[in-house]
């Protein structure tokens, strides 16, 4: 009795996510979906994004998170629109949340929309939103084994970003080993080291965000 | 239809997890279910643990992964017996898994089982494994936030550990504000701020354990 209805939840969220997707793709609205562990740096990267770029794009956020909207007001004080979801507790976003904030959102004029979602380096991987793509975020912190034992979202990201680089000095971590292991399924895997404490790296982030950009509105694959 | 298949799951593991404490009491062994965000530092901790306790106690480790035995190579390295469950992608692990387990663990000579749950702060805590006690890491790099952001696990945590204290001085982590929020709806938690690579802090962990057993043993409340 099981397998059926998780089959169906999967199926129904599938079909949501085309519906998203070919919404957000009619507007040449580029769709990024964050996913990383709890605290790997999805927010305040995100600041940092958002103060770069928030004069040539029109951008938009969707915040997932269990409890609180305190990301939420991190963001909105950028000046940039953004949406809360609270899963109350769920573990990953499902292409329904999505759905239903799109209506709070003035689509007509947006280039960008980033969606955050809930702090979990395994269920959000499985949770198609409608994205164009997923971004990892790896912090240097968490270990250098983590694309060798959490191997989807390194395999469907089409970025990853190693976060974190300037606590390098204080922690093991073998940049080279982690990025390898990453590679391993995903040899097309764009991969960023990047401090936004120290604000270093983060230039190839954004011109891929541009790049990005541009390939959505030209119909190309991103 | 969804509903009520949740919900037999929740209930089937919950009836299985009564039988492993049922099991693992009458032998008096106490069990620890360790929850954290992947690379809060379980294995690490558990390594550091199992040399300080294992001449003076019997310990056996479960290892719950998505993929690879890494970490019970760590474990088995220090001499103590160890059972892998790779979940093969599964968020969680539940009691079921652990019923398995403990055919292949000599349960007679045992005074202490730690289950360490697959990195994430949010599905493992909704499963019973039939543990005495859930024990919650949080590393100073993932933010003071998190108890606020993901407050089930550190409402029913019995202790919590937050872990990588030696990298305070180089992130911005509000011990006493992430303690607070962690108490607010759990005031008898027990924390320890520990620094497994400084070695620091760690005695009064392993003085919890030891008073933890002994209260095992006499059948009182851990």
């Amino acid at each position: 009795m099981e397998i059926p209805v998780i089959r169906s939840v999967f199926e129904s969220n599938e079909k949501r996510a085309e519906k998203v997707r070919s919404l957000l793709t009619q507007r040449n609205i580029l769709t990024i979906n964050l996913i990383s562990s709890p605290g790997a740096g999805k927010t305040t990267l995100l600041e940092h994004t958002l103060a770069e770029l928030k004069d040539e794009f029109h951008i938009a956020v969707i915040e997932g998170d269990l409890q609180t909207d305190n990301d939420a007001k991190r963001i909105a004080a950028t000046g940039v629109q953004v949406v809360q979801i609270n899963t109350e507790g769920g573990c990953h976003l499902e292409s329904s949340m999505i759905q239903q904030c799109l209506d709070s959102l003035s689509l007509d004029t947006l280039d960008i929309l980033v969606i955050e979602n809930v702090g979990n380096l395994v269920c959000p991987v499985e949770f198609d939103l409608g994205e164009d793509c997923k971004v990892a975020l790896l912090s240097v912190t968490e270990g250098d084994d983590k694309p060798e034992k959490y191997p989807l979202l390194f395999q469907l990201a089409r970025v990853l970003l190693v976060t974190k680089t300037d606590l390098l000095p204080y922690v093991a971590f073998d940049t080279a080993k982690a990025e390898m292991s990453a590679r391993r399924n995903n040899p097309d895997l764009t991969i960023c080291e990047i401090s936004c404490t120290k604000n270093e790296g983060l230039a190839d982030w954004y011109n891929w965000i541009r790049k990005a950009r541009q390939a959505k509105k030209e119909g190309l694959r991103i």
